[in-house]
């Protein structure tokens, strides 16, 4: 089983994916945990681009290519032996941050980002995507909580986040795959809504 | 005005490159000379990734994707702008390249390539590109003399190259721009031939 989380900086899907991860491990299943972009040795290399604060001339197509490089690498590396050796693949991000933010968020085609997703994820489709969702300004209050005396977020990037936000709920709206999970409740009830979907998707005792 | 040069390794078409830039040079012209993969900061950091030996594991998608982020960076920061400003922009390899490489050779789907290469140039076409075309086993020949007891290349490594070869004939033959050079003649009878064509699209006295 392909388990993905989605949503926005700060949504808290990081936290919930190591929470299930860990209920999983303790359900005694074989998990392999993954975050993109990174998880082989190329893919980190093509990370380290990414995230390199210096490369700010960095044009949205590059990094649309960048992701997918990263992405293929680990799919074909990584994620594909991983199930195929019956083992449950969670990855804190996957192609769906890139129709998002890429498509939605940056404005590139999305009709041309399907087919680049395609071809990085050599098809290979999440069984089960949680898209946790919280509204623009949570950003900005999680960011100022996180960073102490962080910026007032410009308006060009309260009005990229609303583009991505409301492209995660286009894409869960027409997918069966996606659940869409409300990220201001608290930890623990959403660690619980999503053990209750995945364990009944596993057909395993809730612990 | 935009002039790539493509072909299979070692076929000569730096040397020609190299050629046609001094005298494009020499009669007055600013002209700005690039290589694929790199030409930016960004660019020069996907190369690195390309190129390091020790990256045996890469899948061929990852390779399309990371020639093809290189690309959107160098057209975007540099061939775009200096096209814009009036120079001569000469390319060592272009998208061409991918088409017949990963798409020929390493069998990715050639229709998706195409719109993964539309992506990467934002559909800038080049002006001119020349072919400089040689047999498989002269590559062989040229390989063996330039790394002296260089290992008999594998019939992989064969076939493939018959595959990038072939590749780039047919690409060739189905487009205005293309003037498929015999890369077995002498480097001044290329030189000229190529400096003739230039010469006429840019209705200069031939030097």
């Amino acid at each position: 089983m392909f388990i993905t989380f989605e949503g926005v900086d700060l949504c808290g899907k990081t936290t919930q994916a190591e929470i299930l991860v860990q209920r999983l491990k303790n359900s005694g299943f074989d998990v392999v945990f993954l975050r993109e972009p990174g998880g082989t040795k190329i893919s980190e290399l093509i990370r380290n681009i990414l995230l390199d604060s210096q490369n700010k001339e960095m044009d949205p197509i590059t990094e649309l290519f960048l992701f997918s490089a990263s992405r293929a690498q680990l799919v074909r590396e990584i994620v594909i032996p991983s199930l195929n050796s019956g083992k449950i693949v969670v990855c804190d991000r996957f192609y769906d941050s890139t129709l998002a933010y890429q498509g939605y968020g940056r404005g590139i085609e999305i009709e041309k980002i399907k087919i680049v997703n395609e071809l990085a994820s050599g098809g290979l489709v999440p069984d089960l995507t949680f898209l946790i969702d919280i509204p623009v300004d949570e950003i900005y209050k999680r960011k100022k909580e996180k960073y102490g005396d962080f910026d007032r977020m410009e308006r060009s990037g309260i009005e990229f986040y609303e583009r991505v936000r409301k492209g995660y709920l286009e894409i869960a709206k027409i997918s069966d795959r996606f659940f869409i999970i409300d990220g201001q409740k608290k930890i623990d009830e959403i660690s619980d809504q999503i053990w209750t979907i995945v364990s009944e998707k596993l057909k395993v005792k809730v612990k």
